[in-house]
């Protein structure tokens, strides 16, 4: 999967940061590779950047709510990762991040090929930052990608 | 949250409702039993009563973050799925319930035994069902089990 | 108006909690009658115990929205002031409370002779406090008033 | 969040759409003018598009909270009515908009001059809209405007 869509949705950060560690991406990526949980449903990190992050998830029949779409409880799991994530690319060495409260809005079925969860930071800060996280539902061809909103995430999170 | 049984949690509904549908336990359960994610995971139904819901799910290590908490995504998918189902018992027969939004508040790091969500209606409607789920985190022998509230929930709800 | 209802919706904290200053009830009437805005709109301070706050409010035909309802924007006012000295209850001397972040649901249209928010600390923090608080509509004859439950907050408030 | 000015805040709408209704702006301010609420506040509207709505608060003293900050009760009206009426455009005649639920994340102490919030649609819908609605602390000569984001809302409408 390319997460690479020029002509697509934002899969790129609005606004930029400077990380506090340079070496935000490696920690991101460290980290990531602890959590159990996203190698059960199989997701996978995309792209990083300062105060930036993308998972990815191939569609799996596992996964599913009573009518055969993605179950709320994944979509929610990829936007909560992608946020702390993105919060965690601007905590400096040895931060450990944890969510504080989020808010889910569900705008569609979550129908596709696959998925993406993109946070960003609207409002970093020593305790708490503030994030907002959108899952996209993918589908089609190659060069005729369509990305539709499925989600959209409020998220604080903090570091530890 | 119980008056009565100050160092004991919830594990009844505060309100009463009168269902539209006297075989609202079936229906969830049947709904239930088709959610190939709540298997993945390993989550049971547990209580079902009119306008309440109970989710079960023992520790696993595969379902965890990197702290090796449960994962928020989980946490939510209890919470989210005992509010769906708390709104399905108090709807008619042949709908359908999805989730409009939902707000997580993570309360305390999810470390136990089992895990407990448990959702209730607040205001039922026609159209949207507004609910708030707790979830708990178990410990301790028969008889001297411990139960803390380690999530809170507000959800909406509809019918379709 | 009086706010001891003994037949009513619950005008008393559902947990009890420890304070940290005895002196939290003038610190939070002190700090409540700075607030400009809470005179402008005609709110009052009603019962305080360590970590619940009750504010009242009666009826005023400046304060409505575009169907003569009490506007939503007066609703929050009140659940995040009551929210936000509950939890300034458990703080001790010398704290400035702030909200970090609350989500109201509107249940009923706000139709009523007088008001009450209602709210109390779910989980106390060193930094953080989640709280939950209802609004209700009161209405009818002293001894027979009736009250309804019109919209619920869920809040987060730090310390500063 | 415009990447193009980033000292300038988004005062016009990142989506387009097409409104049911070509004379909403008309229906807007017609309801906009019977909110005695927002006339107790000093609160106007400011651009309206289809999809997007700005409401204008200059700073007063009788709308603070107990720092001297802007009441986040205040902050909140500006939003949930943005929020609404941004809605409201998208609606066919004949309806009427309620809010059904909002979360606001409150980002920085609301000092200012002025306010103007401005919210728009992330997604219509026949009878839900979700939109993300942003606060804005104004300051400055003319010219040389400063603009900080103050608050974040999330909401859901809906038709009645």
């Amino acid at each position: 999967m390319d997460p690479e869509k020029p002509d697509a949705a934002p899969a790129r950060p609005k606004r930029r940061f400077e990380p506090a560690d340079g070496d935000y991406e490696r920690r991101v990526r460290e980290s990531y590779a602890t959590q159990t949980f996203m190698q059960h449903i199989g997701a996978e990190l995309g792209r990083i950047e300062p105060g930036y992050c993308e998972i990815l998830l191939p569609f799996d029949r596992r996964l599913c709510q009573q009518d055969g779409f993605l179950h709320a409880g994944v979509t929610t799991t990829l936007a909560d990762n992608a946020c702390g994530y993105a919060a965690y690319t601007l905590m400096p060495e040895g931060s450990r991040v944890l969510s504080v409260e989020f808010k889910m809005n569900l705008l569609r079925p979550a129908s596709g090929e696959s998925f993406a969860a993109r946070a960003e930071v609207i409002k970093p800060g020593r305790n708490l930052t503030v994030l907002e996280g959108t899952v996209y539902a993918l589908s089609g061809e190659e060069g005729e990608k369509v990305e539709k909103e499925i989600a959209f995430m409020v998220a604080t999170m903090t570091r530890a």
